[in-house]
């Protein structure tokens, strides 16, 4: 059972547990990395694609612990600085102008673009890199009015099927569809041989007329191209490894001047880590929080969160991802302004639109779920306090929050623990007659890699008795995994 | 899995629970039936015999449930009638007194007898009656000093052995060593054929020169005492049914009168039930509690209570007992009145002597070990709650502290409940680092039997949703015996 390295003190701007393990791009339940804000969105509780903040704070702590893990290295070719890298449409109509020249302030190489606007025109194009573990496109552009756009054409090598990309200044009210089919529905690609389909992405229209960097990984947007067709099962998602695609190319079209330095990439982690950052300080509310657009109901719908809820794993994720950025760029005070802010709602009752119950009313939770009666999430109360933890050493009210919700940790502790494995909530509790709602394994095994990391940071703190505590209930638990039981009377 | 019967309304004067099945003084850790209270004594913590009233009161419920259950029927015989039926010792050289008469007051034929105190003597004996179905001996006397005594013997058919049950006033104070081996360690009977083996049990000395009434149950009494002698194992419990033993003869020493109706019954379930009642009127002290002289330790002794405690389950049982007998005995107010003061200790916390834990600080619960922190052993509340109804009609406090108590039940009752079969107490809870007392199998069928009793008596009431949680809690722990599992998420 996977456990956190044992590193004493703890850091608070360390990579996040394992998450660099984690690749939450690649999950079913993520539409797309959208084409606007560089974070995902989800369908996991409603088939239209919403922003949920927690899956955005994880991708962002992911790409930030491989960012640290790779120690920042991140291999890249660069592109297109010659003029005659950029093609023009061949046996086409319509004409496509290209003009080079170099900006006096910046003293970058700049090409203008002007191209017919229409997706079936291949525009201004230069040929990517067949290198196989480079499948990050990234370039500096100015799209000069609402019908620019640019296209990435790659080739699904097994299905020999060739896909295009089309990232285009859509209409549909900030991107809510993500990702689709040009076609309509295309649900049966696989055994189309010698094909091609076409997808479109959405940008946002406020980046006409500025320069913009684009950051995107073709392996994930075509794996989540792939799995966005309509009549797809969950287990039909596709996910994608270098070698399974081949990039072919890159193309422009309307009117768009381009830094000519095109870099094909082996990651983008800092981009999206701070996209996921950028994401949290642009939509905290007044409150300080991440509301979750859709509803949530647990416990056969007996406990039912109305949309615009708020979750204290959010918020506790959010902080954590917000005290890197924090670190990463100290110039910067929006980061750990945000981080701060979003400790309001640690205060705020559930039953006020906040994440605060009271066990017996007096035992204070952060709640995942801050549903009436509260559900008393383990896994996600024990994200909030590596959130507060996280803070803590820049904001007094942050340890104060950790403080009492380690004293609540002691006390409901035992409440979990089942001597034959672990109880995911407390639903059971305030239910009357309701069964305790048993962690399933990966959940149980969440539950002891938790534990042990708040254990490694109360060891930190010198906190000894509780390092005890909740190491040594996080080895009976390891032992529950190996068949172990607790003794009967 | 064994549950009540399903009879509504509830009556709080039938038999308690399925206690009719119980053999409390076929026990290993019951050392005999004290030959001066009639009551058990238990060896179950300390191998010095004391009274425990959990176990006092039990012994008394079980034989009022036979009594109901048998409709008071008792098959018996009558002996000793005539003068001829006496007989003097054979072939010594001590005299052997009968004297005969009718007395005048209440119509008693009565035989004084006069003999030669020493065990050694057989004194004046009459023969017992062969018929294996009679066990119990009873009859009327007056020891007229405290060097009378009186002897049973009997066989033990498949060891051929004979064994001498001698009754004495024995000054251990207050019959301590409950019974014991004339000879000293006796450790090896078994293979002893054609022996003969003598135990002593102790009688009250407060009943020299006064008519006393005496009732032993023969199979009873040898069981124990060969149960008693040194170095057996628990494993040696020696449990006899009838035609295991023959009863041989009864006979009496020292200066005794007798009355001439010796009887040998098939049972002693009411005489058991008002013995173990009038234990508790007699040694209930100031506090209204029956406490337990020796120490008890749970939890790896990280929970000791001192000599002295008292046990919310002692409590209740004992109001059960008591109710019954004020039930059986309406014109004697001593049973009621011992009942009513019973109530006290539960409003007094267990860090004053009291029962009384608060979880929480806030939530009633009823002790059957007051430890600090608090233990909440389930099946003691449950029987606790039990009493506390038994009184309810009678009652008024009594009512409230029921009530109080389901209010508690209510709350408290998912925390015992592991997804896969119950907890004992909730000593992980309050004392750290502890895994969960998980209640072994024959343990949860109690849980079940005391939540499904509990159930019907809230369906009495008109406490219908009480009832449905209870009932189905008590189903779906059925289930968990059957191999169920709640869900995992
Ligand atoms: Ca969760
Ligand atoms: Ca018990």
């Amino acid at each position: 059972m996977r456990v956190p390295p044992d590193k004493t003190p703890y850091n608070t701007t360390g990579p996040f547990g394992h998450f660099s393990t984690y690749s939450v791009e690649s999950r079913d339940r993520v539409r797309c990395i959208n084409g606007a804000t560089n974070v995902p969105m989800s369908t996991q509780w409603d088939p239209k694609p919403y922003y949920y903040p927690i899956q955005i704070a994880q991708y962002g702590l992911q790409h930030y612990s491989k960012w640290l893990e790779n120690q920042q290295e991140n291999h890249q070719i660069i592109l297109g600085e010659k003029s005659s890298d950029w093609k023009g449409a061949a046996g086409m109509s319509d004409t496509t102008e290209r003009l080079f020249y170099t900006d006096a302030e910046s003293g970058w190489k700049i090409v203008n673009i002007s191209a017919e606007e229409n997706l079936s025109n291949a525009g201004a194009y230069i040929y990517l890199d067949k290198n196989e573990s480079l499948p990050i496109v990234e370039f500096e552009w100015r799209p000069n009015d609402e019908n620019s756009s640019f296209t990435i054409l790659a080739k699904h090598k097994q299905d020999d099927l060739l896909i295009l990309l089309n990232y285009q200044f859509h209409d549909d009210s900030g991107g809510g569809k993500c990702v689709w089919p040009d076609d309509g529905d295309v649900a049966d690609l696989h055994p189309q041989k010698d094909g091609q389909v076409s997808f479109s992405f959405s940008m946002d229209p406020e980046i006409v007329s500025k320069w913009d960097f684009v950051s995107r990984n073709v392996l994930v947007d075509v794996a989540r191209a792939l799995s966005s067709t309509q009549g797809r099962k969950k287990t039909d998602n596709v996910v994608l490894r270098n070698g399974d695609i081949r990039l072919v190319s890159l193309g422009f079209r309307g009117k768009v001047s381009l830094r000519q330095e095109v870099r094909q990439s082996a990651n983008q982690h800092k981009f999206a880590f701070e996209a996921a950052a950028n994401w949290l300080v642009k939509n905290q509310n007044e409150k300080g929080g991440w509301s979750v657009p859709v509803e949530r109901s647990i416990a056969d719908r007996k406990l039912v969160l109305a949309p615009g809820w708020h979750s204290a794993m959010a918020q506790g994720h959010a902080i954590s991802l917000l005290s890197r950025a924090n670190f990463v760029f100290p110039e910067n005070l929006k980061y750990l302004e945000a981080a701060k802010k979003a400790l309001q709602l640690f205060e705020v009752p559930s039953s006020s639109g906040g994440i605060r119950a009271e066990f017996h009313g007096k035992i204070a939770w952060f709640e995942e779920y801050p549903t009436q009666p509260g559900s008393f999430v383990l896994n996600g109360f024990l994200y909030s306090l590596i959130g507060l933890f996280d803070l803590s050493t820049l904001d007094s009210k942050s340890l104060e929050l950790y403080k009492s919700g380690i004293s609540s940790l002691r006390q409901l502790l035992p409440f979990y623990d089942t001597g034959t494995g672990t109880i995911y909530d407390l639903r059971h509790v305030f239910l009357m007659n309701v069964a305790p709602n048993l962690a399933r394994w990966d959940y149980h095994a969440v539950h002891v890699y938790l534990l042990k990391w708040i254990a490694q940071i109360e060891k930190s703190r010198g906190e000894f008795e509780n390092f005890e505590l909740f190491n040594k209930t996080a080895e009976r638990w390891i032992g529950y995994a190996n068949g172990k039981r607790a003794k009967h009377n």
